[in-house]
């Protein structure tokens, strides 16, 4: 049976911009799943099944509903426990915790400074107003300012990604020989800049870009193939 | 058989501070072998078996000398197949890196500007020379200047824990219910650092610091009974 998932969207419907939905897309093509997304914009929280918390990604599967990335990935983990696994054994689990932090507390941070307008100029105009009084107020800035120097904060940001750059330097992807949900947790953040930016957050020659160019070849170009910029 | 390990000793021998000494200590207790440390300063070039690259850890198990911190760490995990894993499966080896890339580009960065100076207070009088010309020129300063503002750069030090501070908040060790060797692999850096140096560098009500105090009970408190300060 097809499983049903709320992406958020963009003004054009077929832009999808969550880190968040990333992830669980590519969890899901990991576990070798059929999905139907369904696009949905901050401000149709009523349209989503219970339980949610008026945020996506929200799953359903037959008469299961489950909400949130971290508990889309758990469900999955153990519901297609025959598929290829998501995060190995307890070990792999435990660090894979350690990769969501730091993309939340470093690479995420980093990136919304550089692309926020431009989450703003592709969201969906009954969304606009709620984005930027909600951003602003969490910034303590407009839009506009906090994005100004963004060319002067890139060296800063590309800096930042050493763990993820040395470890792709050195394997395939950060999971070892093939990628696994910490990949795809990392992967999430890139893909939410690219889809609504045109700033290049990564410089041609970083480890970085042919390790995402890897992640964007998966499961015959899943998120290649989805409305974004470049790289 | 006794293992025999080089071990980084300051004018004290019995004061360890090199945090992958602490790491192959760790490892050699998480497979439960015994382990004899030889006290060893930096200049001490001509003293370690052979084949070494002029640094410890160096490892001699019998015949064999395994040079390298993470080169021991896998030596062991395959010597000692079944002892308890340092990794876990292969996305936990491939993870590990991870951790380890994020302790030695963010993690041990942060911290030797914060104590190198500590560092050649307690090294032997015949490796201060060494230490303080090859420090000043990697810093392009002296050792006193690179540690004049320690306290105004605490608050950015403290930040750039993020990921490690959320990941043990929710769960004892950073490889979950038990430790393993990314915990040991971060722990080196902060034992490191409170072997050599009484400035502490974690706030009281950091969740950081009850994490390594699990880690300085562990094998029944090998790094707590080692000469150190506070903390």
């Amino acid at each position: 049976m097809t499983i049903t998932m709320y992406d958020l969207a963009g003004a054009e419907a077929d832009r999808r911009f969550s880190p968040f939905c990333w992830r669980a897309k590519m969890a899901l093509a990991h576990k070798g799943l059929a999905v139907e997304t369904v696009p949905w914009r901050f401000t149709d929280k009523d349209q989503l099944p219970q339980p949610n918390q008026g945020r996506v990604p929200v799953i359903v599967d037959g008469d299961r509903v489950v909400h949130d990335s971290t508990a889309i990935a758990d469900y999955l983990e153990e519901r297609y426990a025959d598929r290829p696994s998501l995060f190995g054994d307890e070990i792999g689990r435990a660090l894979t915790r350690f990769v969501q932090n730091w993309t939340e507390t470093v690479l995420q941070v980093g990136l919304i400074r550089l692309v926020v307008l431009d989450i703003h100029r592709h969201s969906h105009p009954k969304d606009q107003p709620y984005f930027r009084s909600s951003r602003e107020e969490r910034f303590g800035a407009t839009l506009e300012e906090v994005v100004k120097d963004r060319e002067a904060r890139l060296p800063a940001f590309r800096a930042s990604l050493d763990p993820l750059r040395r470890t792709v330097e050195r394997q395939d992807f950060i999971s070892g020989e093939g990628p696994a949900y910490p990949d795809y947790i990392v992967f999430g953040a890139f893909q939410w800049a690219r889809a609504i930016s045109d700033f290049e957050v990564l410089a041609a020659d970083d480890p970085v870009f042919p390790w995402r160019g890897r992640m964007l070849d998966l499961f015959d170009g899943l998120a290649r193939r989805a409305p974004a910029y470049g790289g």
